[in-house]
């Protein structure tokens, strides 16, 4: 099996809109820039939603526009919850777009608004622009092992998610434990089943580290095949207002376990911990990565 | 295979002995009846070293006397360095001692100023007393995934040490990584050959979580049979002036992963959230365990 595991860096965007301070979109460049240096070849750059209801992705296409001015815009995914954002995308020859849905209707509704079929629809009105535009698609589920309003969910909801989001054009499927409720064995009941109607390749798992469980999990899915898992740098994520609430895995503890296990990640951790430090200086947060904090003797 | 898995509690000993704030007799005896509360049926409470050297310990013959006037002092273990520990944790009728010991002379030297060899000696040399007196022996050895000073460590000197304290007649060894270097396969690769000369019901694992490993290794120690896993309250065990920096791995991260497993440990997770709120409210530290934070919802 191939050691080849890619990471998705989502900290600039599913990381910073969860953090109460709002940096600049040239600070937002330089961050992107500097996880972009240290090896990280997707990056989740930003959105395009309401600057009222999100100030933290306010001007994202100032981000793409500086961005472009450095280089190709391949690695880069922009996240787009409704047609309105799709086209500020499609104006920004944005080559990768993230599509937002759940298993959960409440936590769907909550989020952008609608209902999970409504949340198709929406994605299946996009997607003849999006391919023609030769975008690749990814669409995220959120809550796989539970929502924080209805609680638990059947795995067989997720799969047959899973299945509808690739029918309708999706390259890939992030499966998103948004709220960190997971254990192993859970994760790999789930997987085996969603497997069954997916690819390996098309599969990443988006893990929060809420109750300590994301490197776990994540192992049990490298097990089980996975190759492509999302992480956020120093941890983004969390509640500012929480010193040890905890958001995305971080990338610094994701690195350290691949590189441990001998998986080709591309990344450098050395320079990877020079974003890290952009992160605690800029936003002056507490780091929420236990091998940063070990390796800046923090 | 057994699902019955016994944590052994290291904060009140390993946790607070790292800690710069010091608390006194009554409230290490208030935490350790909580946490026996809670249903944790081993809890190192205590050493038997110089106070000056590590005022956080002294005066544990007092926390052993009001545990006494408790009830049974079986469920305790107290760290004992030398023969003059020894015979104060003989003098306080202590049911479970632990001796220190590591694969590294550097860290050897430095912690019980003796080297291996004069180590085992020492253990040699409390045997029969010990025995006679009816005590369960426990030999930790640190470092088995790296030492600070000596840096890589190979697996033969820990299969080697494990034999040597086995056959000094230690009931149990505590396989520790110290400073939470090891990744899941290095994990397997080394187990598997202390599993070759120790039955396993006579092995723990004892991780610190400095780089966030420590729930995958125990993870990947549990599939290799392993059943017996050191925590800590709360994360206890990191140092105070860095808010990131962490410790052994938090008992309550460790409960929800076995708990989510299936295992049987006998500890009440909501009951273990007094202890930690006692832990908060007492060192006024940040708490190192997420699924703590995430159930306080601090």
């Amino acid at each position: 099996m191939t050691q080849k595991v890619t990471v998705v860096e989502v900290g600039p965007r599913d990381g910073l809109q969860a953090e109460a301070q709002i940096i600049s979109p040239a600070q937002r460049t330089q961050l992107i820039t500097l996880l972009k240096t240290a090896g990280l070849a997707c990056i989740e750059v930003g959105s395009f939603v309401s600057p009222k209801a999100v100030p933290q992705m306010a001007e994202t296409h100032v981000v793409l526009e500086s961005l472009k001015s450095l280089g190709s815009l391949d690695p880069y995914m922009v996240l787009v919850p409704n047609d309105q954002g799709f086209q500020e995308a499609a104006r920004a020859h944005v080559k990768q777009i993230a599509f937002f849905t759940a298993v959960s209707q409440t936590f769907v509704q909550r989020n952008i608004q609608c209902s999970i079929e409504e949340s198709l629809l929406r994605l299946k009105g996009m997607m003849p622009q999006a391919k023609a535009a030769g975008m690749r698609v990814r669409g995220y589920i959120s809550c796989i092992m539970g929502c924080p309003y209805e609680g638990d969910v059947p795995p067989a909801a997720v799969v047959a998610l899973t299945e509808q989001l690739l029918m309708l054009g999706c390259d890939a499927v992030s499966l998103g434990d948004t709220i960190g409720v997971g254990t192993p064995h859970r994760m790999r009941n789930l997987l085996k089943q969603v497997k069954q109607v997916a690819p390996l390749s098309a599969l990443a798992l988006h893990c929060h580290d809420t109750y300590g469980q994301a490197l776990p999990n994540i192992y049990e899915a490298l097990s089980c095949g996975l190759r492509i898992f999302d992480s956020s740098i120093g941890g983004l994520g969390g509640c500012p207002y929480a010193p040890g609430a905890s958001g995305n895995v971080s990338t610094e503890d994701l690195l350290y376990m691949l590189d441990g296990l001998g998986m080709e990640t591309g990344v450098d951790r050395s320079l990877l911990l020079q974003a890290t430090v952009y992160v605690r200086d800029t936003l002056k947060l507490p780091l929420r990565s236990r091998s940063a904090c070990a390796d800046l003797k923090i």
